[in-house]
């Protein structure tokens, strides 16, 4: 077996310790002769498992009592539809910050369920910095403020929160969950993709503010309704019992690291090290993004010369180094760097990037 | 590592090798020093798998080019839904044919999206079994008609079609995809939730008409639109990569058993034997079941003393016969048994049936 250091931006690098327990009780889990893929989501084994995954990462994120949470279907996509079906409907107005791909995705795709509006967008900056701080228009009947934490993309992340007042902020966290603390009670609405921080892609985690279930409208149907999801612990229907195992894992990760005050260190650590390499680099590498809006998660980059970009990737991946190639719509290379990659990871990606700016500088 | 015989009804057991292959290659899978759900699903690596897999399963079931083949999520209860959504929009009727839970389900569901109308219903018999041959009453002009071909709780089979003439058939195949070989251009759509022959829960297989494809509302949000995930090789967003990978080395195993036709011939003897052994018991154990309709895959049955229940369960667990529960809609026991169940399994069933009975009768 060889590991390489996997820099994809989601499905992404999964701690090693928990994909060699997964391993080890593939054929027989908990010791009911069995694997937990194949054992009933309605059976007590699992429903206890469900419970202390559950409280487990109440504990990691000091979830108050006052929030559902949710272990969800569909990827972020389908959430960017089914928020505003069950908190907005189609007779009211939502606010959208655009700060990248995924705002814009989200945006668009909300406009189809309820009227949007934008409140803020770094657009004509091309993507590489955050809305001024004085450039928030919110509207104070809207029905929730939606923003896009970190930009998966565009490498652009919020290192603090514009103040809505009393309007619901409902944030996509898929990048970002669980990359260090954060204040729950500030957001109406926290979701999240697993693909990325959480385990494999299939599960979407949504934590909401209860008093937001009774949105929810009786017209829509059942399996759409967060409320009908809470009122039944996430098991309306079937749900994606292993994501959910492997999450779990995790969270049970995580706290053996230290929590999330220990991710942050290292994730600031580790993009911080990136990105001087980078500008260190006499102008052979760059990253566009304004320095105050620079994302921990994700480090897009270029070459100064992108015919070198195939020979940059393949020297790379032989040198262990994998997923780097930029998202086809920013072209280039990008470094993601989640909870999972450890600094050596970090340490060799630098390493390498000096190396052949040296050989082809 | 202990393995039991598991007769869960979904999730349900996988075929032991598709288990250790998981395990082998989960920190590296295909020698790319990541396993498969670290991978990006846009990575030349999973799309080449996943092009394979379509081309397995298309072998498999002998699917007409003129069928696309999605690879999606939500499970059955979200396409009760969305394929009104699709095919049908609220200004059009669509036929139901209701032989249990199931049905009834997806056509409550579908009531919320357009016209539903019962064209027949085994309802009265409490779905002891299917409607008399000349009980359909099918409209010309409707959209679709919807059928379950096994209804997983009651255990009542099809074993042959209704003839819906030019009404396109959309079939709910969750437990009986993949357990014999069928007809596919039969169907418009064949669906069916991965968690009994095909996989992990997380993952929907939906096997569509391609014409039906232009049906597809442009008001519909694109997430939700059928047309658009086959247009996108169902990477419209990420899907649900670890589960895709194991359908994939579930069809592996089910070629290397000499495909559908030995499946079929396997799945009819190991419930014929259990249904010889509930019919030799002198009461001791009932099956409701009109014997036309019985399932292959589920078989509910009842002890004629139901204080007997727990120990029933008790007992056989400590042999290592697991699942065993009925669902609690309709209470007793219920023994699925679904592709990777082997004849062997059945047989232990049996034993320890006859074995209890002597003991308590």
């Amino acid at each position: 077996m060889s590991r390489h250091f996997n820099f994809a931006a989601g499905p992404a690098a999964l701690p090693l310790p928990v994909l060699e327990r997964v391993a080890d009780e593939m054929s027989d889990w908990n010791g009911e002769g069995a694997s937990v893929m194949e054992l009933s989501h309605r059976g007590k084994a699992f429903e206890a498992l469900a419970a202390k995954i559950e409280a487990n990462l109440r504990a990691l994120l000091a979830i108050p009592e006052d929030y559902a949470v949710l272990f969800l279907q569909g990827g972020a996509a389908q959430h960017f539809v089914q928020i505003p079906m069950n908190i907005a409907g189609p007779d009211a107005s939502a606010d959208y910050v655009l700060t990248g791909h995924w705002s814009e995705r989200a945006e668009r795709a909300a406009s189809q369920i309820c009227t949007t509006r934008v409140a803020a967008t770094s657009a004509a900056s091309g993507y590489r910095g955050l809305p001024a701080a004085d450039g928030y228009d919110f509207d104070p009947n809207a029905a929730y403020v939606h923003l896009t934490p970190n930009e998966t993309i565009h490498g652009v992340e919020f290192h603090g929160l514009p103040d809505t007042g009393s309007v619901p902020l409902v944030a996509d966290m898929s990048s970002t969950l669980l990359s260090r603390p954060l204040e729950v009670s500030r957001y109406g609405i926290l979701y999240a993709c697993a693909q990325k921080n959480i385990g494999p892609s299939g599960l979407v985690l949504l934590i909401i503010r209860r008093d937001l279930l009774a949105r929810s409208p009786a017209s829509l149907p059942e399996i759409f309704r967060y409320d009908r999801h809470a009122a039944n612990g996430s098991m309306l229907n079937t749900p994606p019992t292993f994501a959910w195992y492997v999450a779990g894992l995790v969270f049970d990760w995580l706290r053996d690291q230290g929590g999330l005050a220990a991710m942050a260190e290292l994730n600031q650590a580790k993009s911080a090290a990136l990105y001087a390499a980078i500008d260190a680099s006499g102008g052979f590498y760059s990253n566009p993004v304004d320095p105050e809006a620079r994302s921990w998660m994700n480090v897009p980059f270029r070459l100064h010369d992108e015919s070198l970009d195939a020979l940059f990737m393949s020297e790379a991946k032989a040198q262990g180094l994998i997923g780097l190639k930029g998202h086809r719509v920013v072209g280039g290379m990008r470094a993601s760097l989640y909870n999972a990659m450890p600094m050596a990871g970090a340490q060799a990606l630098i390493g390498f990037m000096a190396d052949f700016a040296r050989r082809h500088g």
